[in-house]
């Protein structure tokens, strides 16, 4: 694969026979296969056709995934409250796919600001930061002020009344007032454990 | 005045004759008067005829001020940024009009944490905080989860592009995961100044 | 609590086991404990595993409550119509539970302005008044021009067509010509409830 | 003219040949006419043609009108506040050149609702009322609940912020909770005074 | 009943305790009840206690009604597709119920402007014309031009795409050139005809 | 020019200098050239280098022509407003420079149905409709009903208060219930006008 | 039939029986009959009663069709991925209902623009193309650039998060700053095969 | 400076004191300084006080910028149309002021792909992208399927209509269907010339 990158399924909204019909096409192609967006009922169709098959029903993404050589560089995925952690997962096992060694911190939200100021040495050593918020979204304005790495913003659907499903943390994001952030769609959990990774080997083979 | 405030003129598109009408009947009864969003145009023709007028071009209040007793209690006024000032000094002068005690903590939003951080105890004394930000406007959530009493949050238009003239800094307060926060309109720091002052009031006379 | 707040539960969308877990230590930690937006199938989930556990299906609060000293001071609780009542139930059992007294003056919205003032002097009373109503959310304003106290407007997402899901209510409560008046999310009830308290301890303190 | 009512000139960005063509061409056939949104120099450039025309700068209507036989019925015109009555002056010299007779009960706005009150009686007698406001537009809700005759709500640009240039007041006339109530669009002073004239005429002849 | 109206049960979101409770209030002080957005459901419920009731599976409208004495005037009620009579007969039913006569004239849509041209002269007849219509809703524009008389316009949320759930349909109406027009919420079947049976009173006592 | 189509200039912004050289280099490669949306400081600029340049204040169209054989076709140009011609104008002589005959159909809005009804043959004529309208934009619609022809539909900015600049006719022409209809940008004469050229080149070889 | 085009019925949302009477009515008129936006159950229905209906569960269409002589001219319809196919299906089969000869070229969106180049020059002897695209809906634009016949663009709802439902795609599409485009509603292939069947018809008469 | 990135002047509304003040302050400092959004008035106002200063009149950036060692890395700065070349400068300057190698690629919008696919190998040596592009804003898309680096997208408010200020580019970016793009807000050159110097700084270490 020239890009580095192998192809991922979008599983949302395929038809069980054409979702088969990728899933086992990768598969033979590449010898592990990745798709985001799944349904339950979905990897169950497909584990009857390949048992190996794994599902996290959190992050909703369904693989057959090849033993990967030590995972380099690294990328801290950030998240506001605990309802956002599904996008988080999207975003960290995608950039984990694709080779990234990624670190986890959850739940820090700047209602509590002291939580996330507990971490920041653990962030500010990521050679890219992935910042997970719904409801106002302000986690990336405070973590793109407190690191000197580029921080992609995911906005989530997290909250509700005048949240607009997420555009209102994706307006909150889209107009931080701190240098060096840059943002995806709503729930783009995938979106940005892509660019991240993309992001983090350009750092890996600096220090290597 | 039975409600203890003063009755205040919005100055904003008022016709010169009429505005100087109000100046001067408001004049005669409360021998104060204090207006908002007033133009130096229109101060230049209310001067002509009460030349004890004073102007702010910061926060554009014009008025007239009986020399007070001594300010009561603790309103805390915070900014962002320095473009948010005149929207604090709206809400800030506001409050001294109605005989209330501020505090000016200008100047520090969430993008540099540590300037907010070093000014929390201060903030922590007020009985209420008033928190004036545009562009992303985290600035009262973050506040928000810092202090126990009550913060009014101000939507300011600064910004440009997508803060749609301060629509996505309201948006931000209203969805804001801290406790005790209420919003008023954007740029309205007459409107935050006034129910801030009414909180004060509450808790001077308590500790009175 | 160095607050004076307990810690609350948004049960809404969260894994039965999650939410039985922070129940669980919650109420260890506190001997009471209090959640918003539970389902029936939360609560009876819930009251499997703790059988004192009690739920109101109008404000889907789920909780184990000690027995309260007696509550303090007063919150008036309005609401524009019936279908807001679950809305403001949950803003009234959430001061409730952090120790104000509230009283619910209900359906007393604009179209039919005599049953509002027929309660004005009981709303008068109160430090603080939580004014509850979707569809075009006139009531905050009314009852703002009536009363001196702080005004907590929350906008519900009662009504259909252009009422955008509460979007239009909190536009009419933002835009108030009334002065004294700050507003919350569409349908925080819970909100609501808390900086209300946070503004009734004030005035209590002040009288007692 | 069939259907009771002279046809009216729209002078809004007109080019003066056009609209000096279209006034002279309509003051031949009609000997009167009317237009509304004029500027002043619009007026002055048809004054130098027909120096009998009149010109309102409140209303921006300009016109040659023949003398009446007594106004008819009654239509009235209420406005929240003093920034509205501009629209409000559109709509009231609208209705009285198609000949209906109008009462102007300005100022009367629900932040201080017994100014309404005080004028209900007045109000009731018409045979449509026609309620302008801007910001929250909360006065169209309360009259509609204090009369039985149909209500034109006429949202105005007043207001800023969320005022959206008017839309939030048409969002709360449209979700209006009253009975009785339709909605012209924003600033359509001369729409509300055309409508209330057709409805006044049924009154009218139902009463002679 | 002082304003000549009955009140109406809206019974959408109502508990079925609730609903009855009301149901049976109404019925037995008036002799008859009349609830608009009922459930089949609801209906059921309903019928098991007061058999006599009437259900229109259409309109949604349950009723109990008195035999009237004929009905008065003539309001037309239109519609441009199919897919609105549902709201249009929630109109001509709420204006019979109050004893309007009522013509129906639907699917007369503007995509094929004859067959509402070959009922023009039946619709210049009434004394108030209410146009439903959605998707685009232009049909309110044409026979606001073809009739003399006041036009209520109802949007509706027929459609789909950028119809944006009828909002599209409101601000084609709100921004109609045609004169004599007014606007009700979307879907509004209900205030329609109230209004229009204000407005058809006046006509019929004027002509009778 | 491969396309059949030459080089048109968006003028609007363009800085002097620049403007000059893109309109010499075309003049001297092709003979002629076409601008768009120049204003009148542009127009007497260029005309100073070439003074054969013709300018359409109406239009804001500035171009050097060459003579060119007779027109081919027929596009009919509509438009529901005066106002609207500018916009019409940007169509119809943008399908003249492209080598169409284009008619001129103006001021046939749908409040007067009878004025466009009179005009229905000579629209039926026509290998493709231009329909062009503001406020309500419902000319479209009722256009495309009457016609088996491709009706490209234009809306203008023309309005006021909830035309949204547009929008609104835009969201109108694209929920359209008529066949046959596709929209272009908000005041996009030169797109109407170049899509019409090219179906209008279509209709013609066939007829030749 | 007149226009050369056969009534379609839109099915949904139709009750069972008036949707059976319509599917009656016009397959006893015209011998074929031909319905969008058909549910299974809808098609099961129809099928007891008329044996010979045919359904595609893809594009929702149910239909009876005589047999055709050859389809004549051109329409490519692409799509930018597979998700947008059901849309791109209604609106070839209704172009091949209607008599069109139509090419699919599916999944050649803008993130892979070589496997859109491979098929430019089958795309451009179209005598119409119609792009299909949903999310960021750039598709169109490229088209527009590749070809010099009319692009009819179809915005789909195909997307999440700030893809508002197809919103954003037909703002691209409007936006595009090719020329030769014109946009039909979200999801609206039925109308999208309509007018791009009108504009066909036109080349094939030329070439014949 | 430990983030290895100067302080930079967002001089957009300052006040020439507060501008000059600052403009002073970091040129003490740090030996130079650099400015957005500077207007010829406030440039002119500092070179009085500072001759040495420089003016862009194109990116509007005011600077005193020190000799720098040679550039590093390469960012590859695209543009759709000339009217983003204002947005890109201001990208392409703030990089090269923090020390980037920059390649300009202007004017290659997907209206003519092949412009574009004529600089392939040019952009696909870069460390980074920066897309600039208005109106539809596809450009991004587009590039992104052609890289394999990550692209850093600017929406910008070129175009009219319906583009809403940038808002319809923005969505575009947000929801293109490439991987690896982020976005930054509506005409924010500056911030995208920051986060790609991020990246670019990365890149460089890596290949030195
Ligand atoms: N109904 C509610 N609406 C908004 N916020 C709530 C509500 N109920 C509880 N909360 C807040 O949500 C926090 C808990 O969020 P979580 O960690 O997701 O359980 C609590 O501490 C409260 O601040
Ligand atoms: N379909 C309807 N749409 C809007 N308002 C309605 C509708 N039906 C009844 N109403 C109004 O709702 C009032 C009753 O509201 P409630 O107290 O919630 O039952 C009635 O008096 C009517 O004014
Ligand atoms: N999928 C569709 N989208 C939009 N309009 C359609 C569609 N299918 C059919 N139509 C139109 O809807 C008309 C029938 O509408 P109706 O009278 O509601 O069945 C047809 O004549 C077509 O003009
Ligand atoms: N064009 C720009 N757009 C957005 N942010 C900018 C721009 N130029 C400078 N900045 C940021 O604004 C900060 C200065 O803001 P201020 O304190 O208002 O001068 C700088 O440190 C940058 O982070
Ligand atoms: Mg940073
Ligand atoms: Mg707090
Ligand atoms: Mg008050
Ligand atoms: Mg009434
Ligand atoms: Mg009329
Ligand atoms: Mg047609
Ligand atoms: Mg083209
Ligand atoms: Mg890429």
């Amino acid at each position: 694969i020239r890009s580095g990158f192998a192809e991922v399924i979008f599983c949302s909204g395929k038809a069980d026979e054409h979702l088969l019909n990728i899933f086992g096409r990768l598969y033979e192609r590449d010898g592990e296969v990745f798709g985001t967006r799944a349904t339950k009922e979905q990897y169950e169709m497909i584990k009857e056709h390949f048992p190996q098959t794994q599902y996290d029903p959190i992050s909703r993404i369904v693989k057959i995934e090849k033993e990967k050589e030590s995972k380099i560089g690294c990328i801290a995925v950030c998240t506001a409250g605990t309802a956002d952690i599904p996008v988080a997962e999207e975003a960290a096992q995608t950039a984990e796919y694709f080779g990234s060694h990624v670190e986890r911190i959850y739940d820090v939200g700047v209602a509590g600001i002291h939580r996330l100021l507990a971490k920041v040495e653990q962030i500010q050593k990521a050679n890219c930061v992935v910042a997970v918020a719904g409801m106002e979204g302000a986690l990336a304005s405070v973590i793109g002020g407190l690191v000197d790495k580029p921080v992609i913003a995911v906005p989530t659907s997290v909250g509700y009344g005048a949240n607009m499903n997420g555009l209102s943390a994706l307006l909150t994001m889209i107009n931080s007032c701190s240098n060096g952030i840059a943002v995806v769609n709503i729930d783009n959990g995938y979106g940005a454990g892509y660019i991240a990774t993309q992001i983090n080997r350009m750092g890996v083979k600096n220090n290597g």
